[in-house]
């Protein structure tokens, strides 16, 4: 049977693992994510265990509502892996050997050095009557592509996956997504309006207009710790080139543009980085109690080498006058947690590891040791860059670990800004 | 309404960013994992948009079929944040507003030194007339607990979350679990073995008769990355108090104790930390591919102060020199990435921090800069101590930041085993 044009998907994950939490559910993201590229919107993700009646139930709510079911996980050679033969069920058609895959398996386990096959993983290559089979070139698990007639008398394609991301992901791109384009008129074109040192309510508050007025492309916010988000989608039709996101975004940059640090993908660090390299610019760190965490963030980036050299996380008072020359009489008289401290930190970090800039943070984690003068969540930020010092005080609220994440995010901007100056 | 006693629950994640793909969904694995371990299993995990519709489509079905439903996200302040007042409007409930939350969110702008609250915010005070209001000290949104008629005659109680997991789970911890305490029969007592230095499969095929033979206390194997974790549950009524997991976890221990470094709920760092208290001792950190994450992990502990001074991140070559004091002859003659780099690095970082221990770590963490010699993936460990210096090899695999995250967690395993010694 052959596939209607696609407008509305839903996927549903298997596996008793994913209900009891003990793996995240990331295949859910990734096709969703491909799918939306695609210009599929998928309206539902479903998680169900290994269990014949649930799963049951679920395609038939999913197959009214839905074009495409996309399903993953239950594929495997145990006895609880029962989506192939749940689906068959459901769509009335009789489970054949499949050669080819039966092959494959044999094939793949010589690979493995196994002479003998394990004998239940000849049910893999059991496919539903009329199924598309879809090569798996990274398992022993072949999938399946299955259309059939929709209660509401169109049709619905079943594809089923593997549950591993590793075998998933290069059977989508490789026999689904070629399927789908097929199906689809349109694709879908996002770009991220990324920003930093607004609140979530107050930016929205001056896009109102654009995000409920924007028909295409529409304007969304997106939730982001410690940041604001703004995502601008465009539908394309087929072969559309044409561009209309750039208007909207430089109406979001007239009223946003001091907020904003990123119009794409790249992460706060990211950007920073680039900033730095543009400017044969480098970096060191001093850090009090983010503890390592900025430092951590810049070399997760490949080739953070170029320009970050080092960082001292000086969590005891004695390391930032031995390895930082913060002068004791600073610390005596205004405290680890001052702007004179945090001053003396930057500008001693930046002499000794000789970089374009440093950065310093010092300040108050909680969830003990804050004080009326000083509470928990004050949070001292200085930069020290070639001409001059720049310092930046914050109060934060919340737990421990959100003051330090926050505080990460706002140090970096903090340098990007004077990087920018 | 008060709430029946819960046997099934299931978990609704609201929000057009986890539709999209734009984030993985981390609320429902972690909730199902808490749920699971109060003995409250979850059947289905769902995902809609925020779209009030739909919606209220997922609650009429999850209403019919469940005793708890846990809704996460769409309780910001923006337009398209709707599940509170969708949930009300399912209930038959009107939205109040509560006074508590107004000050609430008055506080939490004053704080964040803004006089005036954004006119949207105020919605987040609006809660369904009857709801237990669960509130949130990591962000503006407060939660709500609502207990209702449900359609087979019983009663379904409705949990209204926030998205963001630092606001969501204090919040499930301080305010949810509570109440769901009252409501279960059973408890379900875990303890956690969690162990480095095995592989899963390795470790399993060990405890295979226990996995597949118990029932009660039953051992699982818990997925995590890096280490090896195994649950043993046992099923309790409400008031017993028989401990049988003790003699479980004394098989166990016997068959795999040499890699077991907590019996309990403590992480790595955590363990690390007691240890060092216990003996009165300090430590200092000496790192470079993993650029401050050990660091970053050991300062997350609150009170780490008293065992941890400080930590250099060595990322440039001079730094290593400079810093720590490591020979340029060292480095010449073995690379940065070696023993007797990773020694050197030790070595000069105690005498430098004055630490009873000087944790160093230098290595490939790729995705480039491999060589035959020494592959991406390549880590040396070394670890000084009052008596000796010991040096570990590892050779890694998988991406960038699997490589450093492995890396963080065999260093401070390398650690403890040093100062258990």
């Amino acid at each position: 049977m052959k596939m209607n044009k696609i407008r509305s998907a839903e996927i549903i994950c298997v596996g008793t693992e994913l209900l009891l939490g003990q793996i995240i559910n990331t295949n859910a993201a990734w096709l969703a994510r491909e799918l939306s590229l695609l210009g599929i919107y998928s309206y539902y993700q479903t998680v169900v265990g290994d269990n014949a009646e649930r799963l049951t139930n679920m395609l038939e709510t999913a197959t009214g509502r839905s074009d495409l079911i996309i399903l993953t996980g239950g594929l495997g050679p145990t006895q609880d892996d029962l989506t192939m033969a749940t689906v068959a069920a459901f769509a009335g058609r009789p489970m054949l050997l499949h050669q080819e895959s039966q092959q494959a398996i044999a094939a793949r386990f010589q690979l493995m050095h196994q002479r003998r096959v394990p004998s239940n993983n000849w049910k893999q290559a059991m496919m539903p009557e009329g199924a598309l089979v879809l090569p798996n070139n990274n398992g022993t698990a072949p999938g399946a592509m299955l259309t059939i007639a929709s209660s509401n008398n169109g049709t619905v394609t079943l594809v089923m996956l593997p549950g591993p991301p590793s075998e998933m992901q290069p059977m989508f791109n490789e026999s689904v997504r070629p399927q789908l384009v097929k199906c689809t008129t349109t694709r879908l074109k996002h770009c991220f309006v990324r920003m930093i040192g607004i609140g979530e309510s107050a930016a929205e508050s001056r896009l109102l207009d654009l995000i409920s007025s924007q028909t295409n492309p529409t304007v969304a916010p997106y939730a982001a710790e410690g940041e604001v988000m703004f995502r601008v989608t465009q539908s394309l039709d087929r072969d559309e080139e044409m561009d209309k996101t750039a208007e909207v975004i430089g109406e979001i940059q007239k009223r946003l543009g001091d907020y904003i640090y990123e119009i794409g993908t790249r992460s706060l660090p990211e950007v920073v980085k680039d900033l730095l390299e543009e400017q044969d610019s480098t970096v060191s760190l001093a850090e009090s109690c983010t503890g390592g965490m900025i430092s951590a963030a810049l070399t997760d980036i490949p080739g953070a080498s170029t320009i970050f050299t080092g960082c001292v996380v000086a969590y005891d008072k004695q390391i930032k006058v031995q390895q930082l020359h913060v002068p004791e009489t600073v610390i005596q008289e205004h405290g680890e947690v001052s702007e004179a401290c945090a001053r003396a930190m930057a500008t001693g970090c930046r002499d000794v590891f000789n970089t374009t800039y440093s950065l310093a943070v010092t300040g108050l984690a909680g969830p003990t040791g804050g004080s009326d003068e000083k509470p928990v969540g004050l949070i001292w930020l200085a930069v020290a860059g070639p001409q001059e010092v720049a310092t930046r005080q914050l109060q934060l609220s919340g737990s421990r670990s959100r003051i330090r994440r926050v505080s990460v995010l706002q140090a970096l901007d903090f340098l990007r800004r004077q990087i920018l100056k």
